[in-house]
């Protein structure tokens, strides 16, 4: 037990009093992921998509059992030494999670944000160390090209066609152990600061153009972001989203400047950054819980290592949908949640 | 801000250093429940279940809207008060929980633990607020019959045949307002500790015996608690589970038994409170995320607030199954979350 100093921040902020540590980490992803540009910085590349099981949803499962089981590792940690783990995926009930974590005996909470999952985790464990109710969590999140389509859209073997907003879900998993110690000195980043996201809807109905119906909500955690914190766009190395791709990053950037603030020169979208979208045919970019997730591991924390960074805001950004609710004629509502990353030291 | 001395308690077990208040409470529900034993105690009953709406699933939505409208009013609250929303359902993709609440603007932290849910947003509400990140949350979760059969099993037109081991998933939803505060002396009770659950796995594969699916989970988090807790069943006036149902609750009690624990005593199931199996046709029991809601905020808060009760352990337990995982032949995991309740004074 230790005493926390940990603050609200304006509306939706919270600044945590000590720093949790990103300890380690690990980025699963098949084999598209693994052509991609950051493909040789992924720490496993499945050479078929099945990952040896079954079914689309077993694939998945494995994905995340693979990425807790590399990050534990690579902190020199069992699953004993966790007190609490924080997972979520896209699936109904999110049963990836279900079936994937399980054999670890972690005592689970479980979140759903859709594509801002991985930042609603961390977010929440963040403040699960920080609060002093734990020393040692894992977040984890996952997607699955398949899965996905099956659960959102068409199946495969239907063979529809893409338009050009379309994003490409990302098959993938990224697992992060947070500490309340930088144990050895070993740790890759520190969580400073968290900002809640709302849902957001601007009445939006195409679920083959998920950037256009999230950007709305990215601008809004962006917006109160800078409010809470009375900061800027210049105060980040990198402001970073999820999975907007093209379409949804020019709706942000344009929607900011009507707000005041220029975000053009430091935003970085993981679903742009994840695929060659001309030479890979993805269309958008990439997307899914599993996008921010593996970009994170693989490559946001390396350039914070490298110092090449020193502070970046990590916004995941989520669709609400889902089959029945598109069917029924809904809207496509959004929602983002921020967590600060700092370079150690 | 305020210093909190929470503390870690055992494996699983937060024991917060200071009270957490519910300061209000609401519960929504359908005519079948209204009709049952718990029915005059509910501030809403539809005369239909479809709420006025088009959709199961819109009605579902609006459970929640007018759940969480009931308990702001009933704390003089506005949704500005609030500085985080803890909010799941069973659909997929929580779309009950994303249409039902976006009106009101407030943070949202989606969790699923499927008819756990209720348990593990009050647990995530309570850590919240304990650790001063929040002096005001919202906590709400919702169910719907036929939402769910649609979502799980068979759409209602179909009329297939229920087992008698089958429960009947409660058309209601729960609010509950937590705050630092006993605002007025008017919170009708205290949170003072948290056990978090594991997924626990026997293997079953029914899904219209849901009871027994859970009941090993809910063994597990109850043997975790009385350990972490160095406490005993006759510590506790009542001992609730969510909608084990009369099938989960003989399983319940068996298998503590073996771990040397007796609950027969003091175990209530908030699934076998709600209906009159014989007289309402529901065989085992009431279930869903709703069904441990309203039976908090209806019958459970009323009991400690009028000092017939002093301390209870309320622990929803959750079926991590999804319609695909069913059909692949998946079987049907279990979790359960803890969360201590007392009396105020």
């Amino acid at each position: 037990m230790s005493q926390s100093s940990d603050q609200r921040l304006g509306r939706s902020s919270v600044k945590l009093g000590r720093d949790v540590y990103i300890s380690s980490s690990a980025s699963v992803v098949g084999k598209k992921e693994g052509e991609g540009p950051l493909g040789l910085l992924f720490d496993m590349v499945g050479e078929d998509d099945l990952f040896g099981c079954n079914t689309w949803e077993e694939a998945e499962s494995n994905l995340q059992k693979d990425a807790v089981y590399l990050a534990l590792g690579k902190a020199k940690l069992k699953p004993e030494d966790v007190s609490f783990i924080f997972a979520g995926d896209l699936l109904g009930q999110s049963i990836a999670t279900s079936f994937g974590i399980s054999s670890y005996n972690i005592p689970l909470l479980g979140v759903y944000g859709a594509c801002s999952t991985c930042g609603e985790s961390l977010a929440l464990g963040a403040m699960s160390i920080a609060g002093g109710y734990a020393d040692k969590v894992v977040c984890v999140t996952s997607s699955h090209f398949a899965s996905a389509e099956k659960e959102f859209r068409f199946p495969l073997e239907y063979g529809n066609q893409r338009p050009l907003s379309a994003t490409w879900t990302v098959t993938g998993s990224g697992a992060f152990v947070l500490s309340s110690e930088n144990a050895d000195n070993k740790a890759r980043a520190r969580i400073t600061g968290v900002t809640v996201g709302k849902i957001v809807d601007y009445g939006l109905k195409d679920s083959m153009n998920m950037g256009a119906c999230m950007a709305p909500a990215a601008a809004s955690t962006l917006e109160q972001h800078f409010s809470d914190w009375s900061s800027q766009p210049e105060d980040y190395d990198k402001i970073i989203t999820g999975d907007l791709g093209t379409v949804g990053q020019t709706v942000l950037i344009d929607l900011l400047r009507e707000k005041g603030y220029d975000i053009s020169a430091v935003h970085m979208d993981c679903g742009i950054e994840i695929f060659d979208a001309q030479s890979q045919d993805t269309h958008a970019g990439g997307s899914g819980c599993g996008c921010s997730a593996v970009t994170l591991s693989a490559y946001i924390l390396k350039q914070l290592e490298e110092g090449h960074w020193k502070k970046v805001l990590f916004m995941p950004t989520g669709a609400l949908l889902s089959k029945t609710s598109f069917n029924e004629g809904q809207s496509v509502p959004g929602i983002a949640h921020a967590v600060v990353l700092e370079k150690i030291g």
